[in-house]
């Protein structure tokens, strides 16, 4: 499963796109390389010289964008944690019936999972072994707060169960969010579409037609 | 989050107790420690010299459970998808209501996870960079088939949503089984109980109560 190509996706980032370098070795694309090679190997075990021979540079041209390899792991992280927290602010998520504003968040997130795959499968692989990684777990866990919060209040509005605590709640829908990195492919048979929508009926109404 | 020293279980299959060495370097002993070394560092990471270390024992000791590390794998991997599909060969599994039976599958699983946490946690882990994880990866696939067809039957009986394909259903509903491994700790607050009764709530019944 691990070890596919991902195909090389353009990040729309503002920081990215400042940063660009000579042409063909974009950091876009050595960021791209850098992730698969990271999910593939681990980021401890991949080493610059690795990521050179992959994208076909010298070492000095990968230097030319980041100071070090840890700055790699912090753009990528980065750019999947933006785009949750992008999420969390638009104005679905932040008006409207709270139950609303969950269902908003989650497709969001469903959306932000499977057009950045690559980064969401490696930001959910980080266990804190770095500052970079202990930085990204952090703004992690403030991520599943305001999960958690939103389905709070839709307990409270009455439009979630509440005979389940809304912290379990909120990590049992985000683990079935997450669980997408193990199987959705961008060129597989359901579209980006079918799977927010599966996972939010099926999470949302729940399995049971009885 | 991985690092955490997991109690040391005691298996109760029969290969296992079969095989058992000497008083105090049980081979359970002996998977108890090197599953928990796998989790943290890697199967490949792991050394037999390092295992011995964890141990206080010499490699010696070792090679009198097993041939080489690859058996611990093995062993600890089988450990899983024993306990997995002991769940969907028992009566529950496999009489009456397809909806009955999956529930029984799912609440199963659970029990399954959250008894031997590291065994499955190392499962889901598994790439297939191996003969031995191979192997694994396809009796995983043979317990996917089982659950996507009960899914299916349930769904041809009426009882489980079809606007959803069967095998979408299953991935879903064992993404959210799964993830457990992420946060359940058998020392929390929940039981094991209360976790499989909130994963059957809100997979079967859903978030919504409007």
């Amino acid at each position: 499963m691990v070890g596919k190509v991902y195909p090389v996706m353009r990040p729309e980032s503002h920081t990215l796109a400042r940063r660009r370098g000579r042409p063909g070795h974009s950091l876009d694309s050595l960021l791209a390389v850098a992730v698969d090679a990271f999910i593939e190997r681990g980021f401890e075990a991949t080493s610059m010289d690795e990521l050179a021979g992959r994208l076909g540079v010298t070492k000095s041209a990968i230097y030319h964008h980041v100071p070090r390899k840890d700055e790699l792991l912090r753009l990528a992280l980065d750019r999947a944690l933006d785009g949750l927290f992008a999420v969390v602010r638009e104005p679905g998520a932040v008006t409207g019936p709270a139950i609303d504003r969950l269902e908003h968040v989650v497709r969001g997130s469903v959306r932000v999972l499977t057009s950045e795959l690559p980064f969401v499968t490696l930001l959910l692989r980080v266990r804190g072994n770095s500052d970079v990684e202990r930085a990204a777990l952090e703004r992690r866990r403030e991520f599943d707060r305001v999960v958690t919060g939103l389905v709070r209040l839709a307990a409270t509005e009455g439009s979630v169960r509440d005979d389940v605590p809304p912290g379990v709640v909120a990590r049992l829908l985000f683990g079935t969010v997450n669980s997408l990195t193990e199987w959705y492919r961008p060129d597989g048979r359901l579209s980006a579409e079918a799977v927010a929508d599966a996972v939010i009926a099926t999470a949302f109404s729940g399995l049971r037609t009885t």
